[in-house]
């Protein structure tokens, strides 16, 4: 019988406390070691959503991650941090890594994980995606019926992602952050600025969910455009 | 003032009632009305996730839904549906409509919402998708870095799903079910057999997640496809 602990990835949600499931509620209150990504010198989003479920006496380890360049920072970060993690489950203690949104959905914790699944016991406990917090923000369905429904990174050059608007019902276009008035600017050119929405920091008491039109000049790393190509589906 | 009431459309998540919201389990605690979709004489599954959460004295308006083809049944079902709601609103009262997964995430609460939401107080409550929740079942990310994922519900045709998927990077197939064995020849002959994986009832004690070649030949209708077509990148 192996005696190493198990690496939790757990998801807690798009931002809103009470986002959190039931079960990321249960493993973070009993975790004796609580990991997350934080900006270098700056709060954890993601402890900042569950903070009310750690445990005084849990040992929390920080990661500090540099922000510079599109959050995919140094792999040496994350071989450091694997390296930590590791030494508590090979010690047996069990460690519970608080992720945004879904754990293997665009996550960081996937970094984590293809150090550590291949040698100690992983499981990921799925969260609520910011996907479903944009489309609630916004009050419309993502996808109807046989819609296909394309997610796109906001990094991804402008030809390449025009292709890849042509040929969805429904688009979600993630990370838009610095990547905003070129996407504005490309969706107007296709004649979509009509039929998209944007959402930043969604769930959030300082949420704000406007046609595209109505959006600001700059967003934030958290903020999404959700374009609906179809017929108005949702309204028959 | 108004003095109708707020439909809420509340996700339960994917099957696992620990993967309820703590929201969705305060708004479902304190309803008075709770709605739900069931097949004709059978249960419903929505409930069944949210079952320790309804009040015993909450009324519960069971929309009776017919199952044959594809799950799109007509639309007088969900007028009907939508009239009951209404009356409950329209007298001040709030209605809890408990959806599978997430609600604007492929969701039959689409149906509802679209003929309740011009004229009534409507309020989604996001939920764990099936997405998050299969990616989980398989221990492998959806999604990594900057790839493009695509979903395509399975009753597209082969022609057109395979344009789809050779336009992107991940893929998931939802709503597989009796469409399992053309699809399965499909991703056969497009060379992607050996990257896909298969889940079925994601999340509950009856899990099945396997390399698509492990699959059974029958697959139920909550059954899903994700298919890997990157080099491997949550590896590295």
């Amino acid at each position: 019988m192996s005696a190493t602990g198990t690496l939790h990835g757990v998801g807690v949600g798009p931002g809103d406390p009470e986002l959190l499931t039931l079960r990321a509620a249960r493993l973070i209150g009993a975790a004796d070691v609580v990991a997350y990504l934080a900006p270098a010198g700056g709060d954890s989003f993601a402890r900042a959503i569950a903070r009310a479920h750690i445990r005084p006496d849990a040992e929390e380890l920080r990661i500090e991650v540099p922000m510079a360049v599109e959050r995919h920072p140094a792999q040496g970060v994350y071989d450091a941090a694997a390296a930590r993690i590791a030494r508590r489950l090979d010690a047996g203690r069990d460690v519970v890594m608080l992720c945004e949104g879904d754990p293997f959905f665009y996550g960081s914790f996937m970094y984590v994980h293809a150090r550590l699944a291949p040698h100690h016991r992983v499981q990921v406990t799925p969260g609520v995606s910011s996907l479903g917090a944009c489309a609630a923000a916004l009050g419309r369905p993502l996808t109807a019926r046989n819609d296909v429904l394309t997610v796109i990174p906001g990094p991804l050059p402008d030809d390449e992602m025009r292709r890849r608007i042509e040929g969805a019902e429904a688009v979600a276009i993630m990370k838009v952050g610095r990547h905003f008035a070129r996407i504005r600017a490309l969706l107007g050119s296709m004649g979509l600025a009509d039929r998209a929405g944007y959402v930043e920091r969604a769930s959030l008491p300082v949420q704000r969910a406007v046609p595209l039109a109505q959006a600001p000049e700059q967003a934030p790393y958290f903020s999404m455009i959700l374009i609906y190509k179809g017929n108005d589906p949702w309204l028959t």
